[in-house]
């Protein structure tokens, strides 16, 4: 193991000497000359009683070989530390008086005297303190090494795990500090940074009328989403973050799991289309060889193709894109959908169970397994832990009707013919809230002129006011949304000409034509995945779940 | 439930009478009103005649009320039966004698007399015969029925399970035949199809000379792959795709579970960019909000930016652009890439073992796991199943000289200096296959010059002139690339530098900055899931992989 390694100092380029053949120099030159000298010489000397004095340090150094920054990881002179490597999250459980070997970020680092430092240890979700006590086998120079280590930097470091005195509240893992017998960098971050990781861990600002003036516990300021988002790498390194990204993750995967295991086949819906769907509005145009492209606003119509392709249950999980010039808490412009279609038999109500008891998997999912992600995302943003029913069966299913008649019965203004906006539809949450006791509950049956036409109408009847359709709701916000679809071409062609859509257009002719091959019943939705997480956290800003989040303003980084 | 569903007839326009007050007929007019005057009670008198024979067949119909079209499904006449259903692929393990209720495809119906019928019934990868034959039970006019519903109709079928005399050839359950006791049609297909699903289950035409001739064991001539792209529904429908795309789904999830079980986070990096990345060609431009956005190649900056923040292991499945104007069997313009990058601690060979376990073990999992559909493909497209070692240490690793020594040594041109091509890459792998007995190598320690920006020098030296890089190689292709990545801000930018890449750059700047912050060593690699399908099956295109191909070409349907 090579101690600290220096870099070379940039070389002082040599003043030219006077040179035969050479104009001759001016007076001022020559003084500028000899002064340019004279500082080179004093500088040699400098350089020479700073190197006797680190040799005689290092001589004295009785750390030395112990800390320092290491070669770069890959580089030929690195080599393995040989004892076996611990997770920092592991800490906790190990004995008093064990020697462990961890990487890890150095969160913060600081010096108490020339003869003490403490350093606040960082990996993912977890956190030690480290102390690095000068005494007969640790040098004042490795105090001081230590203490100026740049927050951020990652270190390998070697110590004896102590139950300290007192717990430790400024870690996680209070039971345990660690007694630092080696020190060294595995990659030292700027010592300047745009924004702190520890301001990444206090809430946002609100919307409030004087927020600019709320201050985090620390007494600095809160960061505004704009700066965290442009500094995203760092902002994304707070727990907090790594909290709300594993339950973003773990949701993932819970959808995932439970549609394969009833046999819904994963597929990749092309992104790039030959014609912008659904009429045009809001969507990407893309320079394709030429010629213009779009962007998938959703993989509606080829979740459809594939079932009258016959492949029963598809899911997918991906991204979809929105050119809506939108600037509100809820709306991106690009995120990840997670949608499903499949066949039913008789009911299109058997699909909807199906998701129902798909989100009620993963919430209830969600609550065992990220508890302590999810109490370290309400340390921060306090909320209201999600009410969900034990069964899936107790979520209650409400016709559009009857929910209007719940709005209407409180005096809320609505009507049974137009769709409720979103504060109709916080207002009727916690209508259903203080009724059933729930966050989560199906509004059904919504007036056929407010979905989408491929929406099968209430009975097969092109005349009918309703239709077979439904919104998943959490806490109010819609966080699916869903039908059966019309399957049968002579239907499907009658209601677009109906609402004067042409089935002949190119960015409908492939879909429409898929059902004059003899299509199965089925029903579908899509959950905006971001949603999910922002509403069982209650998060306020969809941002907030989403690692590079894209609106109107904001591609980058 | 009702019997066959008749459809109102569109009404004949009565004709104007003469009237008062009115323009005065002419004599040719009135003459022509007369003729249609006659021509309708002609039509109504055929019509009364039509009816009173219906009614009278219907009469003597013993299977009347047992077969027609039903009520569409969602419609409030459409009654669910009453006999529970069954699944067609499990009638095989049905007793001689049980009723069974399925639905399922008509794939062909054929009369053979007027008093017996043939259909042959499917459900994905599943068929089986079903009989209709007149007798005391069932009428002559329900085997017509029968015989005349259009092919790639969908029906609910009542019937009796038989054991058939001699196996079924015609039919994937050979062991079983179905005795037809209702039929019912729940979504009719048009009849005449623009290709024949069956046509879908031939191979290819192959690109030799005279290939046009060639001809499927039905005696029609093979249908190419842009006819069969043109009409993907219909295509999609055949075995032999549904086959094919349970290979691929069956290998994303297989990728996914390994991962996650070893802490990958699963994450979804933006396709929108601000600024094109690596170098800006072959990208997709976007039109976005009045500016201008880029469609991302891959995920690379993204995943090591969230290695930067600290997320360890990270994992992506989803779309990647790229717009290379190559029209090979190779390239798509869009396609599913699987992503991951992964922190090390001593050596990035830790990566590079971690993924060649993941490949072995999804490699094998489809041997075992997919060999019904394995067997359906290469029933069509013959090939020597996948060579693959038993062990994951088993598989070779060969550094990019040893591989090129092995062509020099078998006479083949190549340098040491310069990148292999894809010819050499397939002769490499005959060499390796034939040395070593597998279909799946490593070839590691790439020229640096043939790398990406951020590979790792070899022994982390600037002037090296290998890297710390690795293919992945199935039957002589890439499938993977990857490299241990420059982790080191100082040396990223000298790197940059030295290729004239401008690490200021906007669409260098947030990543290169990234590493400015302290960043753990790290490596990871791409696959693309087509090639790996692909190359499993040896399907020789990679559009046969891909559901809805993208190309410079094609971007329909």
């Amino acid at each position: 193991m090579s101690s600290e390694q220096v870099l070379p100092e940039r070389p002082v380029a040599e003043a030219p000497e006077a040179t035969e053949g050479g104009e001759k120099l001016s007076k001022k030159a020559l003084k500028k000359l000899e002064k340019e000298k004279e500082k080179a010489e004093k500088k040699k000397a400098q350089q020479a009683a700073d190197a006797a004095k680190k040799a005689e340090a290092d001589a004295n150094d009785v750390s030395k070989g112990k800390y320092g920054d290491l070669p770069m990881v890959g580089a030929t002179d690195y080599k393995p530390f040989a004892l076996k490597r611990r997770r920092l999250y592991d800490l906790g459980d190990v004995a008093d008086g064990v020697e462990v070997l961890v990487r890890c970020d150095v969160a913060t680092a600081r010096s108490q005297s020339a003869k003490l430092a403490f350093l606040n240890l960082r990996d993912s979700l977890d956190s030690v303190q480290a102390v690095v006590a000068a005494g007969e086998d640790l040098s004042r120079q490795m105090v001081k090494f230590a203490s100026t280590i740049p927050a951020e930097s990652i270190v390998d470091v070697i110590g004896i795990v102590k139950e300290p005195k007192e717990p430790v509240k400024s870690a996680t893992i209070s039971n345990r500090e660690l007694h630092i017998t080696q020190l060294w960098t595995v990659s030292r971050s700027v010592p300047q940074l745009p924004i702190q990781v520890d301001d990444a861990e206090q809430a946002l600002p609100s919307d409030a009328p004087g927020a600019a003036e709320e201050k985090a516990e620390s007494g600095r300021p809160l960061v505004g989403l704009s700066t965290r988002l442009d500094n995203r790498v760092l902002d994304l390194r707070s727990t907090l973050n790594h909290a709300i990204f594993d339950i973003r993750s773990g949701a993932r995967n819970l959808f995932q799991d439970f549609l394969r295991e009833r046999g819904f086949l994963a597929v990749d819906s092309p992104k790039l289309l030959g014609s912008p769907s659904e009429g045009g509005a809001n969507v990407f145009e893309v320079g394709y060889y030429g010629k213009k492209a779009y962007l998938a606003q959703s993989p509606q119509m080829y979740k459809q193709m594939l079932i009258a392709a016959r492949y029963k249950r598809v899911m997918e999980l991906g991204p979809v894109f929105r050119a809506e010039n939108s600037n509100t808490s809820r709306h991106l412009s690009e995120y990840t959908s997670l949608d499903l279609e499949a066949e039913f038999v008789d009911d299109y109500q058997e699909v909807m169970f199906l998701i129902r008891d798909l989100l009620h998997h993963v919430l209830s999912n969600l609550d065992s397994k990220f508890g302590k992600q999810a109490s370290r995302v309400r340390q921060t943003y306090k909320s209201e832990p999600f009410k969900l029913p034990a069964k899936p069966e107790d979520i209650p299913v409400i016709t559009f009707s009857e929910g209007i008649q719940l709005l209407l019965d409180a005096g809320i203004d609505a009507s049974f013919d137009d769709d409720i906006n979103s504060t109709q539809e916080k207002q009727l949450g916690d209508l259903v809230r203080a009724k059933y006791n729930t966050d989560f509950y199906i509004l059904t049956e919504y007036p056929l002129a407010c979905r989408a036409f491929y929406t099968m109408p209430k009975g097969a009847d092109l005349n009918a006011k309703f239709s077979n359709s439904y919104d998943f709701m959490m806490r109010g916000q819609e966080v699916l949304s869903g039908a059966q679809r019309i399957h049968d071409h002579g239907m499907l062609v009658a209601r677009m000409k109906t609402l004067g859509l042409d089935p002949e257009n190119p960015g409908f002719k492939d879909y429409v034509q898929a059902f004059s091959y003899g299509c199965p019943p089925h029903a579908g939705g899509a959950f905006g995945l971001e949603r999910i997480v922002l509403n069982w956290l209650d998060l306020k800003n969809v941002r907030l779940a989403t690692m590079f989040p894209r609106d109107p303003q904001r591609v980058t980084p």
